[in-house]
């Protein structure tokens, strides 16, 4: 057998087993897999619940991200979404589509991004169950738990207007890392090449390591409710998409002050996938971890404003889909 | 714009809205869809986990299987994941990758297919989220959550020797759909072809139903869970490989007796999708729905008796891909 085997070449269970001896388990874990179903603590008597999907072309490109890189991020997104509700992580659900071409080492290493980002992100929380299946598409989609520890659950409805417009984590720095990518990191025909480590300028690092594996601030969710938050979400796909998304929600309208978004409001305002926490709080209310960038307002014409002007760039993209409706 | 418009046609959002206009409200859904998670119910503090993805090809064919059908089974498969823990079933999450050229009208009909397999195997339980994504490959994540209201978990692990074996649910009908399928419904290359009603005879639209639209007895689970089961799980890849599990969990053998299984004991032995209910009860508590199929003994060389002997045939099936390798 090669070294390196493929998934083709092992059996559904010695890919399972070796997935497993890697994945850990979790405080929250009553029964982890390997039977029908796993069962997941849920002390408070709810459960949050939400699934997101991560698939080969439209979400990632195997030249740039590793099967760690891979593994991170579809827990790091799924971990973003259960915080801005103010839950604590405590479960995720993997399922798997494999092409039988993929290598078991791929494979392996995601498994070890999985359990790196539950670790550093969300300690306690785990994978514990999933489901593996071969498909000529590789797909990941995570499901991930957590538990509301009492609290109500901070929805995007809530924003008043007197309420503070805050952010926790960051802006813009995962859009720049894929803008780094296809500017410098792709062939004469536009397809996507390995990165060199020699081409990285001063940042350029940390810009990729923002897009291939986030590390959005997961405990200050349950930390923002804790401390009063009004509305809070999770920004995904820009903030002035989802702050009108917030903004909607709540009837009432967001005006963000460009100072606060740093060197780069364009990119802060405009780009996608950093997961930062978007959050409202009361005035006068805010908690450390949080850096205000607005107000709250009544609702008018516009569900956001930029410096007290509607917004006159792109309402938040699909960088992927944008640039490759450009060049491929 | 086209009267029946693709997914390429229309907004995320009008999407979204025409499938969450279709999947109603659940019971145990304390925050529905449109926030970054949901919310449900979990009143006995835990919460049962389970995944299952549905892969047009390895897992279905648009020849055979609309819409509704499709919605169906992947509630279905996952609904009885939960019930084999012994829970019942409170939520599902259901994650699509849709190419762009799907017609919008066979995504309402899933929606309205996951909406009826809910209300009619398992009350209460309604989609409370999901993810909407574009791939090439047509593909259904489920996540199916549960709670046990008090009980224990049941397990494949707690088979005694001295119980009695049992099953609630068809075996080997959904196999026998999928033969008449491979062998009626295929054109002369091998390509699926559409099912013809007038070419039904006798029990062929229920062999068909089976497969297409598994109806597996959802509430026994729970019931089986107050009436003493020991061990139980869903019958998914056939009655001699799930045993197998089940035995090799439990450090027992089980002895299937193959008067107990009808007209047909090799199907029923070896044909994998109705996702009956196997179950191990002490001796003399056999609860209604259930019939005896064996004996649990002491463990031997074989994890798996047929009237006393080791199994000779199959060792459960994967009817797609042995079909596949023989004939495309």
């Amino acid at each position: 057998m090669h070294s390196d085997p493929t998934v083709a070449d092992l059996s559904e269970g010695e890919i399972l087993r070796r997935i497993l001896a890697r994945t850990g388990q979790g405080s929250a874990t009553l029964l982890g897999p390997g039977d029908d179903a796993a069962v997941v603590a849920a002390p408070s008597g709810s459960v949050v619940a939400t699934t997101d999907t991560l698939i080969h072309g439209p979400d990632f490109r195997l030249a740039w991200s590793s099967g760690y890189d891979l593994g991170w991020k579809s827990a790091a997104v799924n971990l973003a979404d259960v915080a801005a509700m103010g839950a604590r992580p405590t479960a995720l659900l993997v399922a798997l589509a494999l092409p039988g071409r993929t290598r078991v080492s791929f494979v392996e290493a995601m498994a070890e991004g999985l359990r790196a980002a539950c670790d550093a992100l969300a300690p306690g929380c785990a994978v514990v169950g999933g489901d593996l299946a071969t498909g000529d598409v590789l797909t990941v989609a995570v499901t991930a738990l957590g538990d509301l520890e009492g609290r109500a659950p901070v929805t995007r409805s809530g924003a008043r207007p007197g309420d503070v417009v805050a952010v926790a984590g960051e802006l813009g720095r995962a859009a720049r890392g894929l803008e780094l990518l296809f500017t410098r990191f792709r062939d004469a025909d536009g397809a996507p090449v390995a990165i060199r480590p020699d081409d990285l300028h001063a940042g350029d690092a940390d810009a990729l390591a923002a897009q291939l594996r986030p590390a959005p601030p997961i405990g200050l969710g349950p930390f923002a409710a804790l401390s009063g938050a009004t509305a809070m979400m999770d920004v995904s796909d820009g903030l002035v998409l989802d702050a009108r998304r917030m903004a909607d929600a709540s009837r009432a309208t967001l005006d963000i002050a460009t100072d606060a978004l740093g060197a780069d409001p364009r990119l802060a305002l405009e780009g996608g996938e950093d997961h930062a926490l978007l959050a409202t709080f009361p005035s006068g209310a805010l908690p450390p971890g949080f850096r205000a960038i607005g107000r709250v307002v009544e609702r008018g014409d516009a569900p956001v404003l930029v410096d007290g002007e509607a917004h006159r760039g792109a309402g938040g993209w699909d960088p992927y889909r944008d640039w490759d409706a450009a060049a491929g």
